[in-house]
Order: structure tokens, then C-alpha cells, then sequence
């Protein structure tokens, strides 16, 4: 077997594999600020594909993005905080409003210290939910539906690049509605967004489903959530979908007056979803040549690495290649017109394929003089990397074929990874366990796996026994799939007749 | 005349207009940290526009987009600081990690106070050229040329919604190149870039020129910027561009092995623009009945409001109004399908006309029974609101005509503010001054101008001391503009022959 492009295996050490193959990809890097990561061109590119495709869905929902300030007053805390003992929370604390040189020292300058300090943002709720309440008087006002692009931070101490970083990337999503009924419509539409576009612009294959309550977000009636399967079994929450209830409205004092002249509280909706979709495509799809990327999530679907010489047919060369990039450009996948790059950097043509490799660019084209003599093009697929042997799989075409096939080519693609994604997710679930004991052991062996039990949803001393069970094998309660299939059997908690079955596994 | 739809008239008190403007248009408000907007969704809306057609052509210039840190460390300013006497810089300061209840009182906590105090991004330069020292090694890596859109902090003690804030969006971009040719070209096209947008998206009028010595960024070889006119004859810089020479690289370390093997310093430009454009945009097409929004510009480009009467026949009038919708959604302008909204809100038709009047809907259309009965559309064109008596000029059209015509009118309407602003901003620069003396008289006067004169281009103590005099009537010079035209006399400063014209005038 020939040498892979990324020095750590999957098999081997994912996390290690993981950190490699973000880099080797040129996705991200640490910026010296701890757990704040620069965002590299080819993984920002991903992310604006992503956002792309998901703020086109959210805007034909009916939602209207607007902007909050990053920085938000202490007394948005006060509230939570007389409500949790010992209440402490890893946020970043604006506390000076100057930066001055002091007897030859810079620092924050002790004259222009705030009055109250500000908090950097760890999400928006508060200040949207005192918005709303100020925006919100008459059932005329209703549904307001608002989401919002942002920045965020959340102090980390064991930060991972995209995965657990102080600062994110994100969208929030905040609704309010008259009625119980239109809010939890609302709640799931916007679950049932999270997974079409999950699913069909990242590839990753998820399961909906409810949150035991137990899991449950502070504050919500219900919690949905779509999980992916990650290459080394882990579960990766791709997405949430909350409804409120009208407790977030009580708290945020969001009344209106109805139709009837009654003044009620409004049913509120929250939903979200990050930068950390960046990393759960990385290892969903990546292997140990680096990344496969989706070509809807790409940057660039098509790169055409020129295989020059440093003679006179270079630009002869590069000309047939600048050829071929406009017809490809012509073309369309997805409804949408292909992405081509040519990488014409005076590099040698091994450097750059092994680059775009690691960066898991769909098709890449290696085009030399007997291509163009032949009227030919010879390209990877990078989801078909290697032969057998392990030897790169170039295959050659000629030109106008290859231009008509390019979009079917990059389509298939994306099924392929899909398909192969979710082969693995199906494969790695196990369900008919006759005890709890069993379920413990299959995680005590290595290997990718979803356990599915049937449960009765127990409550109170039941439960937190049964999710001090679970913690320590690191285990969580997933979520209870939308799709339950048969619910076969007793409670595995309870030994009473289950009611609905439940996916446990270890989680990111 | 009939009353305006604001309760502050442009000509009595032109910032007062603004606020009313803002607020009326519902554009944006005061959040309650001091200097921090919500940008309100009609607002932000119009951000989008201009972002995305902005950022098409930074992406089609071969520009990358890209994300950096929020929180900047000390030790990137300790450079700058000591080079400049009494440095003091209005930055948010981060100084702990974590907010906790301690003694009853929630507060920064002393147990997590940071080593080295973060600054909130004022501009990512540093941190980006910093990267750029890192990524740079070759002439291979050149030109590298990157953009990110981002949220910027600088701590203003007297804010103004979109003028001037304490946090504000931008995107700033970087890029460095082998020769100064290249990088001159690069400096060159981002300002013809910006000229392109704010043109033909905000419908902005602009003059681009050269900034003279004493008004450079910092560190620029040459700064060009682009000047737009606002209605109270004050200059908005709209855009700027910097060539920086090796200065940067040197600060930086930004070095390459050229091809010839000996190492060199980047060249690189940088060039800016923010929210402060829509504040321009309000500031340039705005009236006495609130705003007027270019179609391009506009979220919904033609509103459509039933006249509804809460009887029986309502339900038929929303389906002709939904019909309406549907055919003119269809429909295109600018290349782009047409941005339709339907107001069935249950709220009265003429409080629905005047908000879309106060928030600068390019179309609105009121439907009423006798509308549907005559298969017409009766609708108003919001830069022709008013007949000369003040009342609202209301048409009305068959509907298949509006429907097809309807593309037409929003690029009209495009137009017909561009032409207004265009011959305002050329009608109120004046020239054919004989001395300094008579520019400081004009600007004495009320009323809308700009003066172009001749110079010398002087430096020194005779620079100097022209700008100290213009100091004293608040005046600046702008640029001298590309287009120079006749450069006739002699210079007002120095007496000397003139090389140049120069635009002078009060600024934002």
C-alpha cells in the first residue's frame, strides 16, 4: 500500500487524524488567541456554501435576518444568575473601553473603566428576547420571525479547531407566535430545514428526533435535533429546533394584545446551528489521504492542475487548459454553474496534485502534453482516489466528453459520498439488546456504533440513575428518531413496557 | 402642502432628519449599549444587497474571502504605541474570562483574569498581516489576496446610527504582490470596484480621486478614496484604497524568495468599506416622507397592500393580490427575478401605505375592490410620490400591463435617482474661486456646496498652514479627482502654478 497524504492514520488515532487533516486540508489554524482559530479561504469557502444554502431556506420560510450588538449588558445575567447557585460562566469580559501606554506600559486605562462591564456575546437570546418584547404590542406584530448571522464566544479550555472554539461562527433563530400550534409547526419546519440542508449540501446523513427531556435545552417544552454519525462512531448534534413554550416570553415579558382585546403571552421558537458543521463534514467524509468535500459544500468542484515543464509549450499547455476551464465553466451542476479553478502557480504538478487532494477537491484534472496532443484530459476523482494497489485511479477522457459529463460526474459524486455516509450510519446502529449490560459492552469495544433501545421514558429517581449509568461509559441519550421503525420489547431502564426507542452513543 | 410623513423637515434641521429618517424607515435603533445598533431586518436587508453585489465582484477579482479572531493581543499594538507619544486608543478592552456570582454580586471574576489583556478587533491589519508573514514564503505564494466580512469595534463617545458606531460591519481587504506595479494596478481596481457598486447598487454618484499627502491612511504610499455628495452639501468618503508600499510588509515581515532567489518585501494595499454606506445611501436619496431606496438596493422592490375591509369580499381580494404577486415574482429587473412582498397584515391600508412610504419602497401597490372589479393595480412610485398639491400621485394600470412593465419601472426608478443625485452632487461643486477668501465665503453661506480649486500641491510649513485654515471652517480636502479637466490658474495656497484641482468640503 503507498504512502498516504496525511502522516496520521484514522485508524490509529482519530483525534491526531482529525487535527491533520483540518490542517493538511488548509481549513483552519490557531491564532495565538487561545481557542480562537483563523478561518483559512478553503474552509471559509465551505462555510459560505453552507450559509448560502441555508439562509436561502430560511428566507423563503418567512424569516428576516437582522444584526444584534456583539456586546451585551451584565444585567441580561442577573436573571439566570439568582437562579443558579454557585453561577459562573466562561464568557469574555469587556471591563475597559481604552487602550493607553502608562508609565511606558500599554494597558486598559484605569480612567475609562465601565461602569458596568459588557459581555461578549454567547448568544443572542436576551437581547433578542427584550427586542422582541419591545417590537411585539398586537397580534398584528405576529409570527416575528428573525434570524441572524453572527460571531460568538464561549470561553473554551480544551478548544479543537471548528469542533469546541471560543469563538464560532453561527446562525440563531428566534420566532414568536400567538398560538402553541404555530409555534411548534415552526419548530419542526426549521428541524426538517437543518436536515435538508445537512443532508443535501454537506452529504451527512442524520436522524431527527425529540431530546428526552433530560436533555432538553434550559427553558424548552421540546428539543429536536438532527445527529450525525462521525467516522469513528461518535455522535455530532448537527442542528437543534426548540420550542419555548411561553416561558421565554415570561421571562422576556413578550405579551400582545389579541384579537379579543387579551393581552397573552407569545409561544416562542429558538434554533441554531455552527461553524461546527465545518468539522463534523471533515469527519464524516475525510480519510487518510485528507478530505473528500462534497462538491455542493466546495470551493471549487473542478481544479486543472497544468503539468508544466518550464519550456516552450508551457503556454501552449496552460492555453489548452485555460480552454478547458471556460467549457467546463459552461457547464452546470446542481442547477447552478460549475466552479473551476485553474492552479497555474509555478509549482511542480505532484506538489500541487497531493494539495488538492489533502484539500479533497472533487475532480482534479492533471493535464500534460500527451492530453493536449490527444485532445484529452486525465483527472482523479477524489472520492475514488486509489486503485486497488492504492495507486492514484487517473482516469483519461476526451475533452468535449469529459466538458458534457463534468456536471453529472460532480452529482454523483455528492451521491456517492451520501450513499457511502450513509451505509455506514444504517450499518452501525444495533438495536435488540436484552439488557443494559449488553449495551455497555458493545461500547466497551472498539469500533463505530449507535445503540437503539426501547425505553419508557422514566422520570425523576429512574432516570438520573439511568443517566449516571450512561455517563459513566460516556455515553448520552441522543434523541428518540422521528422514524421509530418497531418498538420492540420492555424498557431496558425500566423493565416496563417501552413506549418509543431511543439512540444512545458517546458524543462530540 | 400636505404633512410629511417625518415630523422633521431636511431643510430645518438636517441630522434631526437623519434620526427620523433611520427610525421611521425602521432601519435601525439604539440598542442600549452605548454606540451599539440593531440593525432592524428593512436595514440590514439592504446591507445584504449591497454585501452581495459587493462581494461578486471582490470574489470575481480572484479576492478570497476568509475569517480572523474577534479578540487581538496586546502586543499587536505595542509597536504602534510606541511610536506615538500619549497613545490611547478608544478599544473595547477584554480583561477576564469569566462572569460569576461572587458576594451576591455577579462580576468579572478575579480568579479569571486574563494574563495578557484581548482588544476587540479595531481593524484586523495586524493579525492579518501577521498570518500573511506565516503564509508568505515564496514568489509562488504571491499574489495572495484575501477579504473578510466582519464586525469591527472602535469605542465612539457621541454614536450615530450607521454614521458613527462603536460596532460596525465591514469587510476589509488585504492583498500582497512582488511589484509595486501589481500592487499599484490592485490598489487601482479596488477603488474602481467600489466606484462600480456604490454606483450602480446604493445608486450613489461618486468623485474618485487621489487623497493628498497629509490626509493618507498611515503608512500609505497613496490612499485613493471615493466621495459621495449628501443632500446637506457634506462629503461621505464611501470607499477607500491604499497602496502601502513595502511599509507594511516591513512592520509585518512579510518577505518572499523571488524567482532570482533573493528574499524581498511584499508590496501590499488594503482598501475598506462599512455600514456607514447606508447611512450615505439615507443621507443622499432620503426626503421629507422618509427614505427613497434604489431597486437594487431595496429588500422588497414592490409592495403590495390589499385595501381590506374585514367583510366577505376580502378573501377574494387576497387571492388577486396573491395572483398579482405570483405574476409580477415572475417577472425580472437587473437581471434578477423581481423582490415582491405581500403586507396582509391585519392592520389599516393607509398606515400600511405611509410605513413603506417612511421605509423607501421603491413600488407600492394598493389594491381595492374596484382595483380587482377593473382587473387594474393603482399604485405609487416612491421617487414620485407627490403631485405638485402634496397629494400622493397614485396611477393605475391594467394589470397585465403593470405586470409586464413592472421590471421596467424598478430599473427606471434605478435610474431616476441615480440622475437626481448625479446632477445634484454636478451642480454644487463650484470653482472659479480667485482666492481662499472667497471659498471660505461660500462655505459661510448655508446650503449644499463643494469647491474644486487649483494647487500647487504644497507641503511643509505652507501646507501646513493651509490646513489649519480650512480646520477653522471645518472644511477638508477630499481628493483630486481622476477626472481633472481644465487645471486653470494659479494655486490658491502657495500662488505657485497649479498642478492639480482638489475637491474641498465639510465631511462625515
Amino acid at each position: 500500500m503507498s504512502k498516504n497524504a496525511l502522516d496520521v492514520r484514522q485508524e490509529d488515532n482519530f483525534a491526531d487524524w482529525y487535527q491533520a487533516a483540518v490542517r493538511g486540508g488548509e481549513l483552519a489554524e490557531e491564532s495565538g488567541v487561545r481557542g480562537c482559530m483563523i478561518i483559512k479561504p478553503w474552509g471559509f469557502g465551505i462555510w459560505e456554501r453552507l450559509k448560502s444554502a441555508m439562509d436561502a431556506e430560511i428566507v423563503a420560510h418567512g424569516v428576516e435576518n437582522c444584526y444584534f450588538p456583539l456586546l451585551i449588558p451584565l444585567k441580561h445575567f442577573e436573571q439566570e444568575a439568582q437562579h443558579v447557585e454557585g453561577f459562573a460562566k466562561e464568557m469574555a469580559v469587556v471591563t475597559h473601553h481604552r487602550l493607553s501606554m502608562i508609565d511606558g506600559k500599554l494597558q486598559p486605562d484605569p480612567d475609562a473603566k465601565l461602569e458596568e462591564p459588557l459581555i461578549i456575546r454567547p448568544t443572542s437570546e436576551t437581547i433578542i428576547g427584550s427586542a422582541m418584547s419591545r417590537w411585539i404590542r398586537s397580534y398584528r406584530d405576529l409570527p416575528l420571525k428573525l434570524n441572524q448571522w453572527a460571531n460568538v464566544m464561549r470561553w473554551e479550555m480544551r478548544p479543537r479547531l471548528f469542533l469546541r472554539t471560543s469563538e464560532f461562527l453561527w446562525q440563531e433563530g428566534h420566532t414568536a407566535h400567538a398560538t402553541r400550534e404555530e409555534a411548534e409547526a415552526e419548530t419542526a419546519a426549521m428541524l426538517a430545514m437543518y436536515k435538508k440542508v445537512v443532508e443535501e449540501t454537506l452529504a451527512l446523513p442524520v436522524i431527527d428526533g425529540v431530546k428526552p427531556e433530560h436533555e432538553r435545552f434550559p427553558g424548552a417544552v421540546d428539543t429536536l435535533s438532527i445527529e450525525a454519525m462521525m467516522r469513528d462512531g461518535k455522535a455530532l448534534q448537527a442542528g437543534t429546533s426548540h420550542y419555548l413554550g411561553t416561558n421565554f416570553a415570561k421571562a422576556q415579558n413578550i405579551q400582545f394584545q389579541d384579537s379579543d382585546g387579551e393581552w397573552r403571552y407569545a409561544h416562542t421558537t429558538s434554533w441554531g446551528s455552527s461553524t461546527r458543521l465545518v468539522g463534523a463534514l471533515v469527519m464524516t467524509h475525510g480519510d487518510n489521504d485528507g478530505l473528500r468535500l462534497p462538491p455542493r459544500a466546495a470551493p471549487s468542484q473542478i481544479v486543472i492542475i497544468p503539468m508544466l515543464k518550464g519550456g516552450d509549450q508551457d503556454e501552449a499547455l496552460l492555453e489548452y487548459c485555460r480552454d478547458l476551464a471556460r467549457r467546463l465553466s459552461a457547464g452546470q451542476a446542481f442547477g447552478e454553474p460549475l466552479r473551476v479553478r485553474l492552479d497555474d502557480r509555478p509549482e511542480r504538478a505532484q506538489i500541487k496534485r497531493w494539495d488538492w487532494v489533502r484539500k479533497g477537491a472533487p475532480v482534479i484534472c492533471e493535464i500534460g502534453a500527451r492530453d493536449m496532443e490527444h485532445g484529452a484530459v486525465s483527472f482523479l476523482r477524489r472520492d475514488q482516489l486509489r486503485l486497488d494497489g492504492g495507486k492514484p485511479n487517473v482516469r483519461s477522457e476526451p475533452i468535449d466528453m469529459f466538458a458534457d459529463n463534468a456536471g453529472d460526474i460532480c452529482e454523483n459524486i455528492q451521491q456517492a459520498l451520501y450513499d457511502q455516509a450513509e451505509t455506514f450510519l444504517r450499518s452501525n446502529i444495533v438495536d435488540d439488546f436484552a439488557s443494559l449490560e449488553e449495551v455497555e459492552a458493545l461500547f466497551a469495544e472498539d469500533g463505530a456504533k449507535w445503540a437503539r433501545i426501547p425505553w419508557a421514558r422514566p422520570t425523576g429517581a429512574e432516570l438520573d440513575a439511568f443517566v449516571e449509568r450512561l455517563k459513566a461509559s460516556k455515553l448520552t441519550v441522543r434523541n428518540a428518531p422521528f422514524e421509530q421503525g418497531e418498538v420492540a420489547g420492555k424498557c431496558l431502564v425500566t423493565g416496563r413496557e417501552a413506549v418509543e426507542n431511543i439512540l444512545i452513543a458517546r458524543a462530540y
